[in-house]
């Protein structure tokens, strides 16, 4: 027999594998049963600190994650890490070499990773992806890793959703350095040069660092040089993201991301369900075959047709 | 003086380079000129094939389609060219190389390139991508090419847009070429096993082709070989765009997709304008903030709230 939710959640927080691995699945699913996990898994949530790792594909991400993995295991701390990839319309999920990689740490009691994909738009993936990390956060994990494969919308997403943003780069992606940092200096609170014993990384940095300003809460984002291959700024990455958690609460600069936050999921959560319990009313309207058809034939532009839809869309009775 | 949305339309119609530039710009910000034109060009559009190239990077993609464009311009036709990056939140738009190096073929009256990037939502990149296609196509050009960067969801998305999507691979992707092929079969009408001069592609191409199935309409997706550095394959690609071409039109299947994607379209673009009507109404009910407190409180969870909301949603009067 199937164990309850409340079953499920007790186990979840005692921080058993099987259970994070259910709960996470039941979340993806996105029933009546996620909701019901999420009531009781919610009101424990809310103490680990989040970080995101995130930047272009061939930096060495994954290894730089499976190395501050085991710096904070050095320092005693239980680690949650959900690995993204939104390409998985390509890939048919997270690619494997990865996932068994890092599956290799799964066997600590104390590191829960797990992957994620989703055939589904990318707001789903950042909805699961936030109820996933609540779960690995009430199950005691702190901190929780949020890893994401490539570069683009999801990405920025999920960047939405943690607490540390660090932005991973290395030396030598020519024109794209220059490119890169107009948006990255938007969304990473720690940037990092990777594969620094490749080639001499002071040049990227200083470009990178000429991009950064100092923000309002006085955090100026730094920029550190790690080799995951031979282990070495690790540590100094933890002690800048640890300082970090501490610049933000003591700034009060958590609190207020974490409202934006929460009323930028509310605001995405609640369209969401609404456009699923309303998009089948709203085709099966009496003209709406004969709107798709004026459009098709060329008659009225699908601009002026959305537009007339949308004042439809007001006046469906839920 | 800025010339009228009228005036504008009719430099557009005769294909003149700048025109075209401004008004793809313009459906980029979707204000009332970008109704106002959609309303003066759709009816003018509807003429061209539309080929989508996807897939991963690395594989050449962009310089396949330089050679695509080529091929097409010996055969005596204006071809129109949208290259869309989406990771644009992390670049700041299009990479630099590629845009500058596209723009070669610019200089040619009868070839217009444009590189498309948003920093906003994938759906309003897909918006913009449709009109500027309407709008390359009511200039006359045939086919219009949508290149997309990188693999994830925005591509998909771009993909459903199109006549034709050709998925670019290479030999040697190692254990990604399995993974690969669930997501694609769904997305492609064609695939090109490019730098083909590199590696052997037998074996990448027999992979991929025992992926395939016969679709209803009775169509195998062919899968090629080229190498567009040596421009060897380019020829049978294009013969073979045109043969799918022929094909749907002779079986009826080009416009059942089309009742399809405008109305996806449509739903799609309804909605997201109904959201940007009521979403600030919704945030200044008076119940918002407290709402939002209690969920920071861990009083109530996020998916909770979220579906109260949704509720509220169907009340807020347009």
């Amino acid at each position: 027999m199937a164990p309850s939710v409340e079953e499920l959640t007790q186990h979840v927080l005692k921080g058993e594998h099987r259970a994070l691995a259910k709960a996470i699945s039941i979340m993806e699913t996105r029933g009546q049963s996620s909701r019901q996990l999420m009531k009781l898994i919610y009101p424990r949530s809310g103490n680990a600190f989040t970080i995101g790792f995130t930047g272009p594909t061939g930096t060495g991400k994954s290894s730089l994650v499976d190395k501050t993995i085991e710096e904070y295991r050095k320092r005693g701390r239980r680690v949650g890490v959900l690995a993204i990839d939104p390409s998985s319309a390509f890939t048919g999920g997270a690619l494997l070499g990865d996932r068994v990689r890092m599956m290799e740490h799964t066997l600590e009691k104390d590191v829960f990773i797990r992957s994620m994909a989703s055939r589904g738009d990318a707001g789903g993936l950042a909805r699961a992806a936030r109820n996933a990390i609540r779960i690995l956060d009430a199950a005691g994990m702190d901190p929780v890793i949020v890893e994401t494969v490539g570069a683009g919308q999801t990405e920025v997403q999920v960047a939405t959703t943690v607490d540390a943003t660090v932005v991973v780069l290395m030396s030598q992606l020519g024109d794209e350095v220059q490119a890169f940092k107009a948006g990255f200096t938007e969304i990473g609170d720690l940037f990092v040069v990777n594969k620094s014993d490749l080639v001499n990384p002071s040049k990227t940095m200083y470009n990178i660092a000429s991009g950064l300003k100092q923000r309002e809460d006085g955090w100026r984002p730094p920029v550190l040089k790690t080799s995951a291959l031979k282990g070495t700024g690790v540590a100094g990455l933890v002690d800048a993201l640890e300082k970090y958690r501490k610049h933000i609460d003591e700034h009060g600069s958590r609190e207020k991301m974490a409202r934006a936050k929460i009323e930028a999921e509310l605001v995405e959560t609640a369209y969401s369900d609404f456009y699923r319990e309303t998009v089948d009313r709203l085709k099966g309207q009496k003209d709406w075959d004969l709107l798709v058809d004026r459009v098709l034939k060329h008659q009225v532009d699908p601009e002026t047709a959305a537009s007339q839809l949308a004042r439809t869309i007001r006046k469906l009775d839920g």
